[in-house]
């Protein structure tokens, strides 16, 4: 017999063309005729009606809103059927998130929301078993490597690229076993994984959703159009062709675990992959890259959420119940969570939603914010013992925040959810010309005003006034704050202090120009303003890097091929961006903390390359829009770095800013790519990190944000920073990608690319930590100075860590989170990979019950990364590979010594959930 | 309180846009979003699940369909949901037959058909309390009349003229009582009556349909758009609107029966209205006036289907369960019973459904013929004892008969369903030159051969090719058959035989061309051919009546209002129609049995008007078509009539075919009507007949289909008789009306309008028993010749009639049919109104027991018209209608007499379920 598993699924886009609110309702029906409700309401009955019948439900983020209005009778009804397996949780995130522009550390929250709420709802019963990624617009690696982690049994998607898809159809393998990871041992990270055979679609004829217009199946014999035997004929007809085996057919209502179960049971050998599946393209002129840069600011505030929420479970972690109830009011974590959960969607994050859908992402996300300020607030208050009126100055990046500008006082407090102490500089927006500023221990702090720059001035407008910067470092303890306090200094002239600061270059007349600290030189090339080499000054080397900004013509389709550039696809008319400018108005800051060039490109387009003293990086702040289009012309900017290296075609690029991939242009690695689009073709999702090497040096790129990049030509690299379009590329959105931003002339985005120069063997040690300190950077919190005491009897702490000491270099504190009413979460990570650090890539080793001085862990149970099973539970399907021997399971626990003491290999993660007991 | 009654509704279209098949399966969603089966799939489990819920359900086409098909589980919840009135079932006919185009006979036969699925299915608990028309385009005073005779409490109904409306509301009179006859005794045809307020809508911003956009409600507080307090005060404010007394507002779940429950018990005085509602317009340029004439050859398959279901109802009594199975097969008259209950949907013989399922419905009918034709052999055989080889011509009416054209011998059947005998003339295709016929009893008939015409010829096209037609005489007995036996004369030449009959008139050279019987004689303008005068020879007066056809220019939207002439909407360009032709070709056949002239106005409109010996009507045979548009001219064609007449305005047409409604033009009855359409706006549905007259004379125009209809100026009547268009009216159907005909070059439609000049007081003793016999028209069957005994136990009849006698001239026998599998049913009816004829106008009594040669009646059981309450159970609620006194029940029982004596009044139907025996 030829099985054939039908599975009834859900596809519940948690937010698209429409908001997350109003799909549920089902509104704004003139947009698209969906509604979640009444999926479920409908759903229900019938799998209650009829035992044989069968529903997979995935998106969590909707199912969970449904639950909440149900009638008891009805949560009964449901929990029979998920008990006895007719509705089944596939997934369990609370969203199917986007692969491409989502960083790890959101993906394994999100996925644990939705696991956390189907496990108190349903129990084990509930347990998603299997991952199920049947829209996302390409495959990461690092996606199925936490996957695997998460213990599911099997993996299946719809989208791969055309050319792959067709191959592997040819080859009969579009099931295989995916080794995720380059580090883990196996089979840690293998993931079983099926390509769907139509995506998202039943096969042609055979689709009977709302949104389709098949004809019915017509069963009554008496009449006219009676089509039973006509449509089951062809049912049999494409079963077979999709399964050549097997004789007669078996059809029954299923879910990809009875498929999965049954498929390993055949005891079957699977081949095996180790690269992933990017780029997409669905056509020859179709690469699917231009979401990895769309929206670049919901990708940074987005990334930038995550960096509060992990703020905010740490606080109330640290504060315990004071977090959530005290003098600002109730705080509360979840509904940030939920937000970040929302926003891993792939129509989210991707950029690739309508307009108002954004806007609604960034509403829920804002809200979030709020709500966790609140506990932020009466967190810090109860750790420090004063009550302060605290200040969130969220718009630092553009030196606003009217609050604090006009303030003769404040303070300045930084809490740093990094498990090491961090020195940071802070830019403070303010009036005065001089300040003081005192750290917590009240000695004297180095401090530089500055004046507000033009180009932040055109970009702020008329939201704040702040005449000058204030700039000064600061050093923030391991999971813990530092309180600064500053005072405006009575009556000093604005104009003399800051002349002295600032010095305007002439390009003409000078043959150099550089800015240095210890550690770099960045020479500018006198005549053009622009980049022109890096020095090491440590290692003494120099790299001739040219950075200029350049942008691509967008194509509105051509003969060739119809497709526009648009919210999905990076489609360039040329191959050859235009470069934004061939010389460059510059003028320099240069201060005993840092020194700054400023480079005018157009009216536009502007940068500030900055060297903080003591900073092993050089900043490239860059401020592009909003991009012209008064001559018809879409354009996609890139900051491109050329230098002299031999790199073969060769680059290297970060999977949602965890594991590095090799990247080859105009390849792939497991068929021969017809290369149609020299550059889109060579895109790749850039989370974190991008760089390029020859045998000694490496040239090294951190973003703030995902955006797309390559390495175009050999020794170049290139970042995509924005994009404005005038054409939908036709794959449902149905708008241009033109975004309004804050005034409606289009959006306007300010990020910044740090780059490293070094040692190929020295550049992880330098671009790991700096990473996870960019993506938890710490939080900076005012106040207006001199607070109340909160409670007489605590003391009045200006700095406090939670750690009885910083982690080794190359252990990360993932997760610090409240679990439930008894329990907390702690993830610990491995940094490093094998091989990228002489010093940091070993397993490392740590005493849990060393680690924390807030609080003391009474117990501590190690679960599956997703939280929903003891990871001595665990037990996934094993999947036969061939001729390579089955790795064992990692045995990085410690069993020798107590259950406190955790070894970590590299990239490894690992979860605890744990009772602890306050000091 | 102000109680707020919400009625959730069917609103299932039997076949539209889509037909009946796509509908109740949801297919073709590319054409329109509906699935009835999913409506009642899902409303039921809701009902179920909660108690304050209602649904009414109105199409019992769909309902019974879904029925079947569901299982014991299902039926049993919805016969309690129907029982407790949960699930009601309203107007509950076959479906929601349109009030403008449709005959009384099939009307009562549609409601009867869904009220006994409902009385069979569910018992007195779903009996429909309450009409409800709420899309029919405009309303019908006989139709009201029925829905009173048929038990109903109330009607509502959603269309009415958009000045009426105003004015109604202003006056707060959408409700009051409709006295629907001007016949039966009060209140037997009062019918309360209410408009709905918005049509078959909910307000605006409410409707929560899938084919609506509103915004649903969204009743999670913690969303961004919730939205309940502001549609709950959106609701308390338009129930204000709508009802002003009562102070807070009490809303539930209700049905209309319900409300009207409610309504009766407050004890109001409602006024009294006694028109009709035509025409409907929704705009000044925007009278629905032209579907009473759209798609004319459906309409007259419509029409004929009826005569055969008729027939084939009564043959199924004659020769019981004989007629079901028998040497023929299995005969079943219930297929084209629903076939003609569907066809009398709102969207199917009005004539405004899409082309393709236009052709649905006659595909269905033809259906119904099949299962009919097999049923009438059998049934014919069992009565005559004679198994023959029976032919069914349906194409006689263009001389097309394939099988018997050839045949030397063959027999002609006639079967007659009405309950008196008749004399009517048959035209058989043939094609030899002489034929001797032979009467029942073996006499030879006078008979004529005549050549086919040319304008036949045309219209048949390669569908047959007899040379000729035999025409004959023949005498049917009343509710019975006689059998003609033709024989083919050997070798008489054709030619020669035909030429003595046939004069060609040369226009010039005579100045006079006439044709003439005992009773009329018609006289022709020499010079234009066109008809000029009639003469009654009895009564020795004569009429000039000036007869062309003529075509009003379709409107494709002008300056004044974009509104075009569509399927629904008759607005003509100009107010003037263009004369077809000046003056026409002729030629003149003159027998001794018939004279005729043939005359063609153009290429596509030619006419035969014709005297048959012994009848008191001119007979106008008119065949037009394909109308042309090449020109991108829509053409609307009208046959017109002109007389010196002086009618004041007035003009009279009948209602459903059975009351005259008194018309006069520029005017409405019931407010001051401003008049923006002079032609459009005065038309009228004419289903069988429209008459003029001055103080003596009386012109009657009766018509074989509805038809609209006019008398544009004094003295003129006009009957629109095709109409082809090339713009669609925008009223949803998305087709111009353009029917392709039988090969895609546009429809040929041929039909007949019988003329009767006579005195006022003679005309409906003339009209009234021949338009009864247009609709119950004899039906032939032939056959090939000298059949084998069906049995020998029989006699062999070639006459047959099942009553002992003649009915009297004013009573009608509506309806003889099988009921169930033990009962029949009998509907009479007095044929005549008050005042018409001196002699016919008064009540007759007829005693069931004598009446009937064929059976015995055993028992007798006085119904409701519907069928679906015994009489004497009936009791409708009361509505006061202020100084009228309320009459008291019509005494037509003949209470003294035997219980099988039956007297009837004018335009009294009374029906009867009996139990027989057999003869």
């Amino acid at each position: 017999m030829l099985n054939v598993h039908l599975v009834p699924h859900s596809h519940d886009d948690v937010g698209w063309l429409k908001t997350v609110d109003q799909y549920y309702y089902g509104g704004e029906t003139g947009i698209q005729r969906a509604g979640v409700q009444y999926i479920l309401d409908s759903v229900i009955p019938q799998l209650y009606a009829d035992p044989a019948k069968r529903f997979i439900y995935v998106e969590v983020a909707f199912f969970y809103r449904w639950w909440k209005q149900q009638s008891d009778r009805t949560k009964k009804v449901v929990t029979q059927l998920v008990n006895e397996g007719r509705l089944e949780f596939v997934n369990g995130g609370w969203c199917m998130n986007d692969e491409a522009t989502t960083h790890y550390n959101p993906i394994i929250d999100q996925m644990t929301l939705g696991f956390q709420f189907l496990n108190d709802t349903f129990g084990e019963c509930a347990r998603p078993r299997v991952a199920w990624h049947i829209d996302p617009f390409g495959h990461s690696r690092e996606q199925a490597s936490l996957f695997a982690q998460m213990g599911f049994d099997g993996f299946f998607f719809g989208r791969l690229d055309y050319q792959d898809k067709k191959d592997r159809e040819n080859r009969r393998e579009m099931e295989q076993v995916w080794r995720a990871s380059a580090n883990l041992a196996k089979p840690n990270a293998d993931l079983f994984t099926g390509v769907l055979p139509n995506g998202y679609n039943p096969p042609s004829r055979l689709c009977w959703d709302v949104l389709c217009t098949d004809d019915p199946i017509k069963d009554d014999k008496g009449m006219e159009e009676y089509n039973v035997d006509e449509i089951v004929s062809y049912f049999i007809q494409i079963a077979h062709r999709q399964q050549s085996n097997g004789s007669d057919v078996n059809v029954f209502y299923s879910t990809p675990s009875c498929y999965l179960y049954q498929l390993n049971k055949a005891n079957l050998t699977w081949s095996v992959k180790s690269d992933d599946f990017f780029p997409y393209a669905d056509g020859a002129h179709m690469f699917w890259t231009g979401y990895f840069t769309s929206r670049p600011a919901l990708k940074r505030y987005e990334r930038l959420s995550n960096n509060f929420l992990q703020v905010c479970n740490q606080l109330e972690v640290l504060a315990d119940s004071a977090a959530n109830s005290g003098p600002y009011g109730v705080g509360d974590s979840s509904v940030l969570k939920r937000a970040m959960g929302v926003a891993q969607h792939h129509d989210a994050v991707s950029g690739t939603e309508k307009q108002h859908v954004a806007d609604d992402y960034g509403k829920m996300l804002a809200k979030g914010w709020e709500a966790c300020e609140v506990l932020v607030s009466n967190a810090l208050s109860a750790l420090s013992g004063m009550k302060q009126n605290y200040i969130f100055c969220n718009k630092l990046n553009i030196s606003v925040c009217p609050r604090v500008e006009e303030l003769g006082k404040f303070t300045v407090t930084l809490y740093n959810p990094l498990a090491r102490s961090v020195d940071v500089y802070v830019r403070i927006p303010v009036n005065g010309s001089d300040y003081s500023v005192a750290d917590p221990r009240g000695s004297s702090v180095l401090k530089e005003v500055v004046p507000v720059s033009d180009f932040t001035k055109a970009v702020r407008e008329d939201r704040g006034y702040a005449l000058n910067e204030l700039v000064f470092p600061v050093r923030v303890p391991a999971l813990g704050f530092s309180t600064y306090s500053v005072s405006r200094k009575s009556a000093s002239s604005v104009l003399s202090k800051l002349v002295r600061s600032v010095k305007r270059h002439q390009n003409q007349g000078q043959n150099q120009l550089a800015i240095e600290n210890e550690y770099i030189q960045v020479l500018f090339d006198a005549d053009t303003g622009l980049m022109k080499e890096i020095e090491n000054r440590q290692k003494n080397f120099s790299l001739p890097v040219n950075q200029n900004f350049h942008w691509y013509v967008a194509s509105s389709g051509d003969q060739k091929s119809s497709q526009a550039s648009g919210a999905y696809i990076f489609r360039p008319e040329q191959q050859t961006p235009f470069p934004m400018a061939k010389s460059v108005k510059t003028y320099t800051v240069q201060t005993d903390l840092f020194q700054e060039v400023y480079q005018n490109f157009t009216s536009w387009c502007s940068q500030v390359i900055r060297l903080y003293k003591n900073q092993k990086f050089v900043e490239l702040e860059w401020t592009v829009g909003p991009i012209p289009v008064g001559d018809h012309i879409g354009k996609e900017v890139i900051s491109r770095f050329d230098t002299p290296l031999k790199t073969d075609g060769i680059f290297y690029t970060d999977s949602n800013g965890r594991e590095i991939l090799r990247r080859r242009r105009d390849y792939r690695p497991t068929w021969k790519l017809n290369q149609t689009e020299p550059v889109a073709g060579n895109y790749y999702p850039v989370n974190t990190r991008i760089y390029m090497k020859d045998g000694k040096i490496q040239l090294t790129i951190l973003t703030d944000r995902s955006q797309g990049g390559s390495s175009i030509k050999d020794g170049s690299l290139e970042l995509m920073v924005h994009r404005r379009l005038l054409f939908d590329d036709n794959r449902g959105v149905g708008e241009a990608l033109s975004e309004p931003g804050y005034d409606g002339k289009g959006l306007v985005v300010r990020g910044k690319h740090l780059i490293f120069l070094d040692t190929v063997d020295a550049s992880a040690d330098l671009h790991r930590p700096q990473a996870q300190a960019e993506y938890m950077a710490p939080w900076i919190i005012m106040s207006e100075g001199s607070g109340t005491p909160y409670s007489t009897q605590l003391n009045h702490l200006s700095e406090f860590s939670a750690l009885k000491q910083d982690l080794p270099h190359n252990l990360h504190l993932l997760t610090l989170a409240r679990w439930d009413s008894q329990s907390f979460l702690i993830r610990l990570e491995h940094q490093f990979e094998i091989g990228e650090s002489s010093v940091y890539s070993k397993p490392v080793t740590v005493d849990l019950a060393n680690v924390f001085s807030a609080f003391e862990i009474t117990s501590i149970e190690e679960m599956s990364l997703g939280v929903n099973q003891r990871k001595a539970d665990e037990s996934r399907l094993i999947w036969e590979t061939g001729r390579e021997s089955q790795g064992v399971k990692s045995a990085s626990h410690g069993g020798d010594n107590s259950e406190h003491t955790v070894v970590l290999n590299p990239m490894e993660i690992r979860t605890f959930r744990v009772h602890i007991q306050h000091r």
